[in-house]
């Protein structure tokens, strides 16, 4: 696997940042992850458009245009011999000399290997667990998953994917992914204080004209009123939820929105 | 300066991590920070008991002695030539193969310089502005300090020193310090949802059968009562504070109280 480096193509494994690096010491860095369908970035523009947008909020300059940054990665793509891959972009405050202040940014990117999940998480559906918080700054794809990394053993024990974080009494979002659920044919997702994710935005645009959409505050006690539910994400795609903490979702099965939402989906990623 | 990384003793300028560590992609770091007194290492066995707490916390494993540790840090003074230093402390998650999952921490002791302050924010006093804010973990000494760099271009434009996190109607610590005021001679500090600062500790020692103490929630309009304020921290020692936002602490000077712990302080650092 290759990686660029502020300006340079290195194998992955020589692929370092100094001790000082301010998204090391102080957490401060923006990323943003995609993956390929067919061999080709998916939704390059609108990752990359979110990517600028972070490193903006951390008033982090990213150099390179977004005709750069898609050569770069078929680049990477192409030494790593890989057709399908994630691809990590990351910037951070650069090697600080006094551990706080930003100074010029480090930027990486990096290709990866797609993680695998087995074929069941589709088609029985996947139960998660609902934990109260709320990212530090929810508009900005920043690097801060200390608390998700710190539940793990909490979703291990629980026997669930993943947690679904809700806060001040509204459901939010997973801590990678965003969250949806159907009320009969009512698609309904939360709109503010989460990371706006891409494949939310791909549905979104795949449910006009299917079903009616309710973008808003999502009340936590709707969980309990909620005929089916998914989680979206970059490497899930549409998955279904079939339980949330000890509350079954519908009949506890993958139901028929779900599914023809998987079939859009699927339909639409193989036109990539 | 040189460093200590997992096992071995390099020149900064070569001590750098893989770009898969933890703390860098996920910020999955605990880390602490002391300095020197006398060339000596002061309330080390405090600094790294709070050190193994947060490693802990993190399910970190730190697999050195106190005593090692303090061995590594005098070998590094002297390879560095350093009387006095600043020592940084940093565990992470380490070198993650799918970037989510904690696997053998990278740990890092790193020489820094001190920074250097304006003898005037001891003679005249700091000014600092409120921020609702709260850290994630607060009894963890985590790398998250995003939210504070982020304020650092407000803080400038404040011509403030710091800012002081309020949250719920309380108020807590600086990003980097902790937070006192005194009501005539009482001394009242939180106590709760904050980092326990080792000066913070330091100085409610010193300040037995000298001052009454209240350790307890602080209202925050309680600020606009108190009639001197400072803050503590391994950098600034004890630091008077006369301004919080639009509101003047007392007379706008450095008050008795203050002064007097500033002696008491002084006097124990010199006996390190």
């Amino acid at each position: 696997m290759y990686c660029f480096r502020n300006g340079e193509i290195v194998p992955c494994e020589e692929a370092v940042v100094h001790v000082s690096d301010l998204g090391l010491l102080r957490s401060y860095a923006a990323f943003d992850y995609l993956r390929t369908h067919n061999g080709r970035p998916f939704r390059l523009k609108d990752h990359l458009a979110r990517f600028r947008n972070s490193a903006a909020g951390l008033m982090l300059p990213l150099e390179y245009s977004d005709e750069q940054i898609r050569d770069i990665i078929g680049e990477l793509l192409e030494r790593s011999g890989q057709e399908e891959a994630g691809v990590r972009f990351v910037i951070t405050g650069g090697n600080s000399p006094d551990s706080m202040t930003p100074v010029k940014p480090n930027f990486f990117i990096i290709v990866e290997e797609l993680p695998h999940y087995p074929p069941d998480y589709w088609e029985k559906g996947v139960k998660l667990i609902t934990s109260d918080y709320q990212r530090d700054v929810p508009g900005i794809k920043s690097t801060g998953y200390l608390n998700a990394i710190k539940l793990m053993p909490l979703i291990d024990r629980s026997g669930a994917h993943d947690v679904l974080y809700c806060h001040d009494g509204q459901v939010l979002e997973l801590a990678r992914d965003s969250f949806f659920l159907f009320k009969e044919n009512t698609l309904v997702t939360s709109k503010e204080n989460i990371l706006l994710g891409i494949t939310r935005m791909v549905v979104l645009e795949l449910c006009q004209n299917v079903f009616p959409v309710e973008e808003r505050a999502v009340r936590a006690d709707e969980l309990t009123q909620a005929t089916e539910a998914f989680l979206t994400g970059t490497t899930k795609g549409v998955m279904p939820v079939v339980k949330i903490d000890d509350n079954t979702i519908g009949d506890g099965t993958v139901g028929p929105n779900t599914r023809k939402l998987m079939d859009l989906f699927k339909q639409h990623v193989g036109r990539n």
